[in-house]
């Protein structure tokens, strides 16, 4: 369609028809009937910010934890993440509540550290083009969540992950998150045709950041039943005990209730298009 | 949020917080539990084309036949429209299949021959700042379909309608059809999130042409999904006997069939959030 | 380059090698080795400032006088310009000091009366693709200033060109105004590369306006003086009496002595690139 | 102007009204009123190449030699650089030649490696906001060339400058380079307001890349004029001794003979504007 086959052969539709699942060890999976929920604070703050969120999202039907340790910031004069202590942060918090741990990785010098913590890479918007860094996380051993560049064109989107398939990692999962556009009305263009125009183009799965994607919390449920209804194979919310309190992304992070509520409202939306939750296929 | 309440004030959601039901002749309504849905072909070709397309689309469960006699056309050596002729041939073939008529005027002087055969008034995207014609169809007693600016602001887009609600019309609607992109993987940006944020910032419904903002028969379905789950209050789709030799945007047009596919499909979803079709009301 | 020659046979370069000169009544030219120099307001607020800026913009070296009766205007509720009446305050201002006039027309059933006032009919950004207007304009037997759409690419922006000469007018020049981009730093980005491209597509002259294209006062001069080494035919500059008190666009307005110190800058840019500047070759 | 002082404190032009200058050990310097000219091709490609290329470029009066070693490409199946063979070439290309070298650094682990052979590292585009690469650099504690992001605001970028200037370094000259933009006409968009608006807001040279910035060797020269009109204090220009069989940007680069008229025609704009060549300065 929008490429000629071939010039991205390893993540091209053609090469595995029936698609792929993607697994985390902490068995949820992405790109099945099963929606994969990633939900928490933009960055890790606290031992109690983070346990506090993890015991919430888990409890509403999340089956991932995100949050950020090292953190990627316009200025470097706010608040760059807690780094290591973050990672072991997240990674207790998550044990103790059942989840899988999804985080950013920024430096090539720091997959390892990553790694050693965290069920899933994150690739962040920012690093999608920084080639050295999918080299190295596509060697890592573990399944990937590579976000679309600030203004990447599908075709460069796919382009970065042949780099990480080609580095011999296929477990690697595309997540659009909006991208730059000419009207300030919402922080970010989320770009929802790319949901199924990826799933014509490559057999990897796609989930959507509606939290990036908007930049405005009030906007974050009907989108995502917008991704979910597009066919989006999970989501990625931001979450965090206090927004108005949070050290960034406040503005577009949901509370615990008003993630719960999402939650409850969101199941009707899958099942119209043969989806479902990792909540509700527990409980089922 | 994007603006002080009072720049635009006839259009903002406080001057009427419980939204305005846009209501056509032909009984047709935007912006109540009922979606409504818009379809027909991009350009009225020939009465055959036109009489066949309303059959179908009347028979899937559409309640609104679109179509052009006056083309907007980049070029001056494409086909303009059938014109007037064009505007007997929709109004006939609605009236004989129980449907009412949106089509484009683009001319100031067009607007009394328009208003006489349609039900709706639409304005296209390059039209929406011509402010002339906003005037002109803001005093012609019609409801009008306000399209997006190919990159309008969310601003400019309210102030567009502004013009339309000071003239004295307050049946007005407007219609997210995608925006100008650096992306040519897609024929424009669906930007889907102006369907909640604008319900927040106006009482006007809103519509959305996934046709028109994708650009590819294919993606419509879902980005049809995805717009009804974000809270659409009714879709444009184009439809058209035989796609592959339509005379403008085949590309993206539905044939019979997958247009009735896309109308069996869609009432899980709207009632996913609470909405119901046209058809699914007249058999309940 | 862009576009497979013949698509927009008319204006294409090829069907006129040397190049258009556009020739207004009060003698100015674009296109040839002297530049045209059109200034004055945004929008005619009165005789006296009209008047004042007419002399003062004559006296620096300007050979065309602009400025709008008709303005487009988002907001309904802001300054839509004095009409009829600006229009005869525009012809004898410009007529008192030796000026040509170019304004803007906004309606297809105001061009017999603008061009009974204008030596050169503008069309605005917002209303490139208004094809009525195109049409009107071009049987009306006056060079014409097309401004480039805010978004328009250039080969629809030459598609637009092509309707007027179509139409039987070859007296069009192009006109870069900027375009609308992801960065609020300026207010719209002032797309220069267009100049020698355009330059190479098509036998019409092209100008730039500074003014709307940067929005920031401090930045016109130096981007007047980019243009003139592009290869541009000419600029637009929005000069006021007293930039601070203009009802509209007084933030990218200069005030009659920064517009003169261009002017006494602008030749030596000029002559490094072949050109010369109107006053000049008066004097010479 | 488009941020509050102090938000960029260290890059601020508040902080050193009078202007950085930026001296290579080669004696080039980047803000004066001698232009600095960066000429070379897109990839060290062999000995051959890069001398030839090197002897050319010096001898129309370039006085920095430009080449990648290390490339960032789209593609994992494109040419990736000779690395540090790549290095060894140009140093010696250099060398023999009396111009100075810049090249780019990707990954924070080469920072030592191409800093002993360069004398400027080059920030790509696609590194502007690789936050770990920018710290590394800045510490590393040679002049840098930071190239603007794809779709980076002035304000993103100006914060990646401060990020160098905190590691301790003010040897910082940037470069514009072109933005994503809706038309294919060009490969960038050339946003030439940057030049006079970063002037006013930092201390920092700024040099201008004609080539990448419209991707078309022929609009290479008018665009060049353009820049240094604008009041760009240099310029980077992809020269390669066949751009037809170029491996990478052939397209965008100029050969000898090409570059050779430009730096005989540039010099008559430069002192338009105050400014002179490297060359000139020499022979003068």
């Amino acid at each position: 369609m929008t490429s000629p086959s071939g010039s991205y052969a390893l993540v091209h539709r053609d090469s595995r028809p029936l698609g792929t699942l993607v697994r985390l060890a902490s068995g949820a999976t992405f790109g099945g009937d099963i929606l994969a929920i990633c939900a928490g604070p933009c960055s890790v703050e606290s031992r109690d910010q983070i346990e506090a969120t993890a015991k919430a999202v888990a409890s509403a039907g999340a089956n991932v934890l995100r949050g950020g340790a090292f953190k990627p910031r316009t200025s470097p004069y706010t608040f760059q993440g807690l780094g290591a202590e973050g990672l072991r942060l997240l990674r207790d918090a998550a044990d103790r509540n059942g989840l899988g741990v999804v985080t950013e990785v920024l430096d090539p010098r720091d997959v390892e550290l990553v790694a050693a913590h965290a069920d899933m890479l994150q690739i962040g918007a920012r690093s999608m083009q920084n080639f050295s860094l999918l080299r190295e996380v596509g060697e890592a051993g573990k399944p990937v969540l590579l976000k679309r560049g600030l203004s990447a064109t599908v075709d460069e989107w796919l382009m970065a992950a042949e780099y990480l398939l080609l580095a011999g990692n296929d477990q690697v999962v595309l997540c659009e998150r909006g991208v730059r556009s000419f009207d300030a009305a919402t922080r970010n263009m989320l770009d929802l045709a790319v949901v199924p125009l990826l799933h014509q183009l490559t057999h990897l799965p796609v989930v959507v950041d509606p939290s990036h994607g908007t930049g405005i919390a009030r906007l974050v449920e009907p989108m995502a039943f917008a991704a979910v209804a597009a066919g989006a194979d999970g989501l990625l919310v931001e979450v965090h005990p206090n927004p108005a309190a949070a050290v960034s992304d406040g503005q577009q992070s949901l509370g615990f209730e008003e993630f719960a509520l999402l939650m409850r409202h969101l199941p009707v939306v899958a099942r119209a298009v043969g989806r479902n939750l990792p909540a509700a296929s527990l409980v089922a």
